[in-house]
């Protein structure tokens, strides 16, 4: 039998960098493919106690259905860390614990989105959220980051010109994949001209934790008052991304729309993560992991862009984030990343380029994204010593 | 701001029966409502030990990113136990891991439903999955079960009236919330008409393995030859629901498609209770535990079917099912069961009106659900003897 799928899912193309995922796994290439944390900052003797007590000790609690919303101590937990560190959350506020900040997006959008809608994505942007609004047949439009965040008047004239802008979707802190991160002062003015809009703004916060030298930019979720924004989160970079442990932060309204939505998807996240993700919090050292995640990664982000600064050519530009796990590169206009890559992949490197982080995944694009946090500083110097190579043959 | 939500999400209506939840999980309560396995069934002392292994021994395997499709050894293992239990499965098949056998459905929903699409369901049915139907904005029709399962002249008549039937749903063993089991004759006929009109069947399995008896009438999915059928089985009833752990086999375009739903939504099951299910299937006794949730629930059923017989009017009718965890009560026509439901919770005896299975839940419906998976013998014969009077009351 021919199958026939429905046509919101029939949007979403194959990757077009298949090959580059193939390989990344294997140990004898350089992979600055991958988004992955590094597996140094898994707590996993604390979390391997953890789970063996509450699955001896609780067999309910750890093993019976849970209600969709979350456990609750943990949503409280969440709570409070958001209250006490980021200055988010109002009285007309509510959490939701999610399978992962991704299941966060999707769940929002299903609630928001009838197809043909439109949805304002920053461009570069994450190809995880792209599809996902593809994914409802929604209408992607691109609005272009700059060193401080996405450029506002082109914001302004792309609302302007689009009827059912539903949702703006943003990365506003060490972005995937540009590693910028957005202005105190852009996010005020975005934040003014979703509302004036009458747009949610879905703010996507997975990196936010891992600055290099502890500055924060306030996120655009502490200043709403009016309840415009969903504020995504994640324990994926901070613990460990296997146990799948998100949550959201929105008005009343949008999470109990967002908990029906969950409730006939996954029902609830398995009890035993949000338990490791609740016990580690309360009576583990969080922040000293966190800690350590952020020295790890300023490190690794130091050894590349020392290579990349010793390797490429001067007509090579590149971001130098301030947090995060990655670097944003653009070669001088005309050039397609895709060729670099292909160059790169016979040598043994590869790393993404930047066509799939784009509206039109089909144009080409003359950026990259490279990745520090898995690999060891000499696979990173040996990694961006061969990349200098080809980018300096491929641009003289 | 007020939130204008999708017009799909705008669909589910909240439960009218959110009264009889509520007060489900208060111990004061005998609660005959509830879908939940005992958790005298948890193998909790093994899982344990198994979750403290492999996050002791195995960080990245049990705590970094894994892939979406599911741990393979788990699919291989899941493969095994379909082929050599059930004959399911033909090279053109594949399987994919998903957060309970709900969110295959979700997936399966998503992959092939435009808007007013029209699923068939079964009438009652699981009220997850008719949720999930109408948060694609499909329209269900309702085809009524006999003790034998569908009726399946009723069924080619509702598809010649409907455009678009895109999917058949069907609970056919043990269905919730009927009890009934739909015979071979039936399942052969039911195959025959969905190929011929070019429609997916999902076979929805969640209570096959709870024989009270040992017998098991051969699955849909174990003659398709032509890839239609969708086949959704989960380890909430046989292992813990609290890990969120299923499996869908279907054709490999469908289970592809699903891969790339499921990677827009939660990216992957967790990684840890997919080893925690892997390693008990392995190395441990599956078969024992499940014959330990067969031997429990014969009893039960058999205690509260006892009870039925001792207190209930003769006038109101009800299924004697041979597995799973549920029994459908029908009083004679013109009463409304939600008139039953109230006198009860008067009484502290709660269960689930018949309405809250129907594609209509608006309209008066004679009938109701019981459970018995989690009450003592005590409360269950205390249960329905409280219920009987009502009933006798009532009905006089």
């Amino acid at each position: 039998m021919n199958i026939t799928f429905s046509e919101k899912m029939s949007k979403i193309k194959g990757s077009a960098i298949r090959e580059i995922f193939k390989v990344a796994g294997d140990p004898s290439y350089i992979s600055l493919a991958g988004g992955n944390p590094s597996p140094d900052t898994f707590p996993n003797v604390e979390l391997s106690k953890i789970a063996e007590k509450y699955l001896a000790e609780n067999p309910v609690l750890s093993l019976q259905y849970g209600v969709t919303e979350g456990y609750m101590p943990l949503r409280e937990a969440v709570k409070n860390r958001l209250r006490n560190r980021e200055n988010i959350g109002t009285e007309n506020d509510d959490l939701i614990i999610v399978s992962g900040g991704q299941q966060g997006i999707e769940l929002c959008s299903k609630c928001l989105l009838n197809e043909g809608d439109v949805v304002i994505v920053e461009e570069p942007s994450f190809i995880g959220a792209l599809n996902c609004f593809r994914s409802f047949n929604a209408k992607l439009v691109g609005v272009s980051v700059e060193e401080d965040g996405m450029n506002i008047e082109e914001l302004e004239s792309k609302i302007a010109e689009n009827d059912n802008v539903k949702i703006i979707y943003t990365i506003p802190t060490f972005q995937n994949p540009s590693g910028n991160t957005m202005s105190l002062e852009k996010r005020k003015k975005l934040y003014e001209v979703a509302l004036k809009n009458n747009i949610i703004i879905i703010e996507d916060n997975p990196y936010g934790e891992l600055t290099f030298d502890g500055e924060k930019v306030p996120t655009i979720k502490s200043f709403d008052t009016e309840g415009i924004v969903l504020y995504a989160g994640s324990f994926s970079k901070v613990l460990a991304p296997g146990m799948r442990i998100g949550f959201c932060m929105g008005c009343k309204e949008l999470i109990g729309k967002m908990v029906v939505a969950k409730q006939v998807s996954d029902v609830h996240t398995p009890m035993i993560t949000q338990l490791m993700a609740y016990e580690f919090i309360e009576n583990f050292d969080l922040d000293g992991n966190i800690e350590k995640a952020r020295m790890l990664y300023a490190h690794k982000c130091d050894v590349m862009i020392k290579a990349m600064d010793k390797h490429f050519p001067d007509t090579v530009k590149y971001t130098k984030p301030k947090g995060g796990i990655f670097i944003w590169c653009t070669l001088p206009e005309g050039f397609d990343s895709i060729d670099v890559s292909k160059e790169c992949m016979k040598e043994k490197v590869v790393f993404v380029p930047g066509s799939t982080f784009m509206v039109d995944m089909e144009k080409p694009c003359n950026s990259f994204r490279l990745n520090y946090s898995t690999m060891d500083d000499e696979r990173i110097e040996k990694g961006i010593e061969i990349l200098g190579k080809v980018l300096t043959k491929l641009t003289k």
